[in-house]
Order: C-alpha cells, then sequence, then structure tokens
C-alpha cells in the first residue's frame, strides 16, 4: 500500500524489507491523526530463534536508519553501529536476531514527509502530521507483532534511539526483558530544544525550504540543512574531542586573512553539513526534532517520572558518557534514580570517555565492555544459548 | 575624513564622539593593509582627571558597542554595562574616566565592511581588510595617544572584550596600569571556531547576503544573520539558566503539534533573532567573528604564552564564571599559569554563577564585589582618590 516503498531522500533505491500497514489498520498518532497507509522500511541480521526469544530491537538516533551494519545504499559508508554488530561482537549476530527500522516520519523508506499522500497525490510536506517518539514506538510494535516476537529479549539504542528505549518500556513493558538506554534523557531539556529550533529556523529561513513545499517546487533547502547540520555537530562532540582533533590547526601554511576554511575543523564542519544533506530530508529533521522535543515522559505520569516505571519488570541498563554536554550524565541519573524510587531492576554505569554525545557510536572500550556484560547476564537469565561464535 | 561618521547599520544618527585617523596616518594592519581613512566612534563617561592617571578603557564584546551606559541609540534599551557604571558604582564615574570606542570593523559608527571605500565610493564589503583583535587595540591605542593618557588606570573587558585587555597588556604593557581580562580566553578553543563558522556560514547561506554585496543590492541577510544570533545565544547561557528561565515550559496551554513555537524557549530565541538584525551589521559579524578565530596570543610569541608576559609590571585581575562553557575556567586558568610562571602580578577569581558567559553582564554580586575590591586596592597604589560620591 506504501507510494513510495523503495525511494529515499536521494532518489536512491533502498534496499531491505518492508511492512506495509494498509488502509484496514492505520496507525493512531499522538496528535489525533489516524495515518495510514503506512510503511515500515527495516533490516534484519542474525536469525530469530525457534521460541523467538533472542531479538533485540535497535532504535536509531535522529539521522541514523535502518543501515546498522552494513554498506549505506547513499552514502557507500559502513554501518553506524558496524563496531558493535557482528559475528562475536558485542551484539553477537551468531546469538541474536537483531532488528532496526528506519523511524516513523524519517526518509530512508518509512513513510514520512516526503511520501507521497495517497489522499492529494502529492507529498506530505507540511501536511504530514506531527509525530512523537511514542507514535515510532507504536509503529515498531507493529513491525515487532509482524515478525510473531512477543517479548523482545532487548531494545537498544543511544541518543533518540534511548528515548524510544525509555518509551518501548514504560509503554509495553510485558513485551521488554531487557532495556538499554545510552546517552539519553527522559525529556528534552531546554537547551536541547533551544539547538533543534536553531536547526529547524535555519532549515526555514532558506528560500529553497519553499513553506516546506519544496518536493513541489523542484528545490531544496540544502544551505539550511547544511546549517542546520553543522551546528548539531557541534553538540555531538566534546569541546575536548573538538580540540585533541582539530586544535587550532590550519588548512594551509598560514592565515589567508579571509573567509574560506582557515582552520581545520571550519572545513571538518562543512564537509559535515554538505555531506548530510545528500541523504537527509530536510523536513524529515523538522518533523523528528519535533518528536524529539516532545518527548516528556514524566508528563505523561502526573509529572512524576517514577510513576512511569511503577511495577515494571524490565532489566534496565543505563549508559552516560562522563563528557556528553548534550545528553548530560545528570539526566540518566534522573532516571535511574526514578527507576530506584520503584525498586526496579536497573544497573546505572557512567562510562568515562573525552569523546562527547557520539561516544556511543564509536569504539569506546569500557563502553562495549559494559553492555557486553550486562547482555551476557541477561541472556543467562532468559535462557539464550551463547552463539555458534563463541 | 570619514565618510559616514554617524549613520549606524540601521541608518539611525549615532550621538557620540569620533576621531578621524586621516590618509596622513593609516592604520598598519597584521593582514599588511595601510587602513585610511578611519573613523573611531567612542563615548566617555565621568571626567579625566588633571594627570590623566583616572581612565579606564572598556573593550566591548562581539555584539557590544559603545554605548556602555545610556540609552542604546538604535535599541532605546540600557546600555549594556549601565549596571556596572555610574557615581558610586564598581565603574564609578566620579572616580575614573571611561572610555569605550567601538570596534575596527564594527557598525556602530568605527570604520568596518558597510563604510564607504573612498577609492571607490562605494561600500566596502568583502573588499574591507581582514581584521584581527590587534588591530583593533591599535586603533585604541590612537584614541589613548589622541586623548593625552601615557597610561590607562585599567582595561577591562568581557568576552571578545577580554581578548583586547590581554592584546592591550602583551602589545603595550607600558601604557596599562592594571588589566582586567573577564570570562575570556588567549586564543580561540576549536569548540569557539566551530560556533563562529556556523555563524558565518548561515549568514552566507542566506542569499540575500549576495555574495557580501548586499549592500549594493538593497537587501539584507537578516534570516542568516538572525540564525547565526540564534546559535550564539545558547552558547551565551548555561544549561541550568536556560532550565531555570524556560525548562519545558509552553507559549500556549498545550502542545499544537506544528512548527510554532510552542515552547517558551522557542520564543524567546526567536525574539534574540529578530531583534539583533535591527542593530548589528553581518558583514560585521563575519569580520569581527573572524578577528576571535585569528586570536591566539601564545603563537605569537613562540607558542608559549608566558612569554607574552615575560617582565610585564602589569596587574591583572582574571575573572572566569563556573557556568561558563564558552569561554570555561580553565581558558582564564591558562592564562594565569603564564602569568605565574613569569612571576607576574596576577589575582584571579572563578565567580560560582549559574548565569554562563552572559554572568559578566548581568548582576552577579559576587563578581561586582571581586571588581570593587581589586579596583579600590588598584586605585590606591595608584594614588587615585575616592570619587565623591563615596
Amino acid at each position: 500500500m506504501s507510494v513510495s516503498p523503495s525511494n529515499g531522500a536521494a532518489g536512491v533505491v533502498l534496499p531491505g524489507h518492508r511492512l506495509e500497514l494498509g488502509e484496514e489498520a492505520p496507525l493512531h498518532l499522538d496528535c489525533g491523526v489516524d495515518l495510514a497507509p503506512v510503511t515500515i522500511a527495516y533490516q534484519t541480521y542474525g536469525r530469530l530463534n525457534a521460541d523467538k526469544s533472542n531479538a533485540i530491537l535497535i532504535c536509531h538516533a535522529l539521522t541514523g536508519d535502518q543501515y546498522v551494519a552494513e554498506r549505506h545504499p547513499i552514502t557507500g559508508k559502513p554501518g553506524w553501529w558496524e563496531e558493535m554488530v557482528g559475528p562475536g561482537r558485542v551484539l553477537d549476530t551468531d546469538r541474536y536476531f537483531l532488528i532496526c527500522a528506519n523511524v516513523l516520519g524519517g526518509c530512508m523508506g518509512t513513510t514520512g514527509p516526503a511520501d507521497l499522500n495517497p489522499a492529494t497525490g502529492k507529498a506530505w510536506c507540511l501536511s504530514f502530521p506531527v509525530i512523537t517518539i511514542g507514535d515510532m514506538v507504536r509503529a515498531q510494535l507493529r513491525l515487532v507483532d509482524h515478525l510473531g516476537i512477543d517479548q523482545l529479549f532487548c531494545v537498544i539504542g543511544g541518543s533518540m534511539g534511548g528515548m524510544q528505549v525509555l518509551d518501548w518500556a514504560v509503554r509495553y513493558p510485558h513485551r521488554v526483558f531487557t532495556a538499554v538506554p545510552i546517552a539519553t534523557a527522559a525529556r528534552h531539556s531546554a537547551q536541547n530544544i533551544a539547538f533543534a529550533e536553531v536547526g529547524r529556523q535555519a532549515i526555514i529561513a532558506d528560500p529553497g525550504w519553499c513553506g516546506g513545499d519544496y518536493p513541489l517546487h523542484d528545490t531544496k533547502p540544502h544551505r539550511g540543512l547544511a546549517v542546520a547540520r553543522m551546528a548539531a555537530h557541534i553538540t555531538y562532540l566534546s569541546e575536548a574531542a573538538l580540540h585533541r582533533k582539530f586544535g587550532r590547526n590550519l588548512q594551509g601554511r598560514e592565515l589567508t586573512y579571509g573567509f574560506d576554511a582557515d582552520f581545520q575543523v571550519e572545513s571538518y564542519l562543512r564537509h559535515q553539513g554538505s555531506t548530510f544533506v545528500e541523504r537527509f530530508d530536510a523536513n524529515s529533521y523538522l518533523y523528528i526534532t519535533r518528536a524529539m522535543d516532545y518527548f516528556d515522559l514524566a508528563a505523561d505520569h502526573g509529572g512524576v517520572l517514577a510513576n512511569a516505571f511503577r511495577g515494571s519488570k524490565v532489566r534496565f541498563c543505563v549508559i552516560s558518557f562522563s563528557s556528553d554536554w548534550l545528553f548530560p550524565t545528570p539526566e540518566s541519573r534522573a532516571v535511574v534514580h526514578a527507576l530506584n524510587a520503584v525498586a526496579a531492576n536497573v544497573s546505572f554505569v557512567e562510562v568515562a570517555s573525552d569523546k562527547g554525545h557520539d561516544a556511543f557510536l564509536l569504539d569506546e572500550p569500557e563502553f562495549h565492555a559494559t553492555l557486553s556484560g550486562f547482555l551476557d547476564g541477561a541472556a543467562e537469565h532468559r535462557g539464550l544459548p551463547r552463539g555458534d561464535g563463541r
């Protein structure tokens, strides 16, 4: 039923699985809209075991996608969690069945604002309903149902992926054995909303955005989207990481007394901006950042975060990074305090790292060891055999 | 000799003093250009005493100007350091003679890219030479010479103003009795360059910028400049300040499921952006941020910051704020370490504040008390009588 099942933002054919939700089974959204049809684009790695007890749902971050551990169809780069996923790796494909779906509102195959609205035959653009983290999770549940999985062994993700993890654990606690929210928070802070708003305004300020209707005008707000990405990218790194990586190193031998990229850090940021626009849709960026802004678990539970977790049997492993200033450790600690307040099963590790928020995407041995230990222990509890590769 | 002595970015007549440097006395710039004519627009408060020993030069920050303690001619708002300046205040106008000049490259009367290039009869735009913090200080020296002041009792400023303070103390140590660099650094860090570059790219991405030639095309890159200001403004506040001020408070009673400013912090940021463009020139923003990027005191002294201060008799009071993440305390500490390494006269205070970088502009009692104590002590050493108001 999907109108554009295999075309991404860049018009490239996107490989992988599709689940189509038809008119007969619309997705009920928080804004009140019943959305149909809906396509959910997803990838899997490893094999689902006979009793379907070894499934791990990976939730991707703002600009991530379902190509977790394979060459990206647009950029040609390795998957964003290639370090983590594979035979004998932390997310061991010999042991677990891994699922990752492009989020609702995204631009890599799952229904989003760049897709055609079947009612009009034109791209949704800003008539696409504003979605929430809860809506993304509802779409993922439909996929998990479709795959016949009664309980996920684990739901795991960093940043916005971690918001989905928390939402899963609260919304569908019986469907989740373990939850691993990484570098995340139970709500978007004022500073995070502020940074998201700067990104949105950079896009909206671009005349190529055309009030959101650029898909109808054969233009793209590439310059605004690139600025949004540049601003966001700074927040993903720590000052120490930027200093170590670039310091005040020059591109050439001396200052040019001009506005070209004299400093390596400028060149790097410009590159981040210009490559991003080739693979991402500007309206998706608006919708997905908005979903993050709206996320506030406590607000949905009488303003008391602990109430969200009351009675939960989910085993949590909460992980933060010491130099992450976008989702700093106190945000994770607030989640842990709430879990402790209802005597939930939770372990918490603040990984010492100077790599900033992006540490969850990088080869950070303490992080991998923490996660590995937690998953091994949980797998034993769940009675999952070790992978063939071990 | 200035071609536009009294018109600011907004075309408003700007009150105050002007020093005109003619063709016969050009300003030699770091980039190699001899710039002439040059106008220096400045304000003064209080009276210069008979032996000209009570002058304090105030150096303004990136988007500040010479209207330190009076109604701003464009915005109509109080001066940016009104809290600090006046009879009986920390910068006591009964005791001191205060001077503040709009920086070279600025847009409030001092020569900058929006002014006419006398050689062409057109606005300089991007043909204006790229200037440095040192160039700004050289221009200020000409003003101090013009006023017949042999030694400034104090040079003081926050943020980019603090860079000028450090540059003064290093470049002209005999002309400075005390130096007070506040919330600043001896070099722009990689993260700071990155944020500056995002601002510049937001401006450059605006088609209204016209390759920098907008003054010739009757357009203005208002949207890009507003985005630049919004991004920068976040860096001026702390996460705690944003949380205390706005948290996740809504504008209306509930979420609108749209892209209007649902959250108060969004509305606040948009306001910051839209009011800024009324008073500031986009090309000036490019030039001044570039001057900050280029600032690196150690680089000019063999890579060893201490060498910059060797033999200095200047009395330093270095002040930082605990929640300032744009110019964090370690940057001030590096300056203090360098001063200590050459046995310079320095006191250092990290003021406990949750107000972020902007704390230097705000009513922060510990900051005011620190400054007051230091200036009183120094004035005693210098033999300055107390002000009439005390």
